[in-house]
């Protein structure tokens, strides 16, 4: 049962956002830019590095929904996402995206552990400002979300199924503010 | 000097907001909803959750701005403040106060370290679900937005007279989106 007296029923954020719509529409807003408007990184890209940092976050909900939403993404190469989340280092992902991960998994422990080392890494791996601002971004949001889903014990559905239909209603609705609540 | 090309002379969030200002107009907007907009913590309790969390992640920028806000806010007591942040527990603030900045505490190690019995502690101190809420939105999001400031390594002024400014300009303007290079 969740800390707080939210929607029974309803899992993760999409409690906490019913509870709570006035936080909840920034929360989302800000979602949607990070991980499905205008970036130089992919979408799948983006939504790999949310499930990332979730899963280094401990969080079942976010770490199981995003690497949902981003099997989807990486249609052609879904394994890839198992592979990211079991060992990044040695898994089939360029080694861009492997640098750009090593920053988000440090922003996860604390910013100031990213360094002028990890930063010139990534660059020679073709790594533009906007890259780094997004991925950074991106980890940092997570170690939001992640707390907020967690730290109020939210419902965490245990069943993939579940996981499985949310990424793919994450995939083509995107991040929209629920009205009512949806039994999962 | 920053890890990206942000304008120069801006310190923290300001130039990370003005780099890329789609994301920052959502992280301004929840800033405001957070900490000024209605809440049953006082804006002064709430800044000064968020200086308390910025402290624990040794942000510089966020743990100096915030506590400067939060002695304008603590207008009668400002040493509150400097207790709070250098021994929380032994503090002279108020029971309820310490069982909620306890739950900050926790959330800014991880989501999950928050408990029943700490949830029980608080609610026998007179803490409500909103302010349960509002306190684990904050710490959470002060783990965001710590990692942004610090994972990018924004301009961090050193004299302490730039936060004092900064504070009373947190008071007096609120969270409001910088349109222009601002010198500080």
């Amino acid at each position: 049962m969740a800390h707080i007296n939210v929607p029974e029923g309803v899992p993760g954020i999409r409690s906490l956002v019913m509870f709570r719509p006035e936080t909840g529409k920034h929360l989302y807003d800000l979602a949607q830019v990070l991980l499905r408007d205008e970036s130089p990184l992919t979408q799948a890209e983006r939504e790999l590095i949310a499930a990332y940092v979730s899963r280094l976050n401990e969080c079942v909900f976010c770490s199981n929904s995003h690497a949902a939403a981003a099997r989807c993404l990486y249609d052609g190469d879904r394994g890839l996402v198992d592979e990211v989340l079991q060992d990044m280092q040695a898994s089939s992902i360029s080694d861009k995206m492997k640098s750009l991960l090593h920053i988000a998994g440090k922003v996860q422990v604390l910013g100031k552990e990213v360094n002028a080392d990890d930063i010139a890494a990534a660059r020679s791996q073709g790594a533009t400002d906007r890259e780094l601002h997004d991925t950074v971004l991106i980890a940092a949001a997570f170690c939001m979300f992640n707390r907020y889903v967690d730290g109020l014990a939210t419902l965490t559905p245990q069943e993939p199924e579940a996981y499985a239909e949310m990424g793919v209603r994450m995939v083509e609705k995107g991040y929209v503010l629920p009205q009512q609540p949806i039994q999962s």
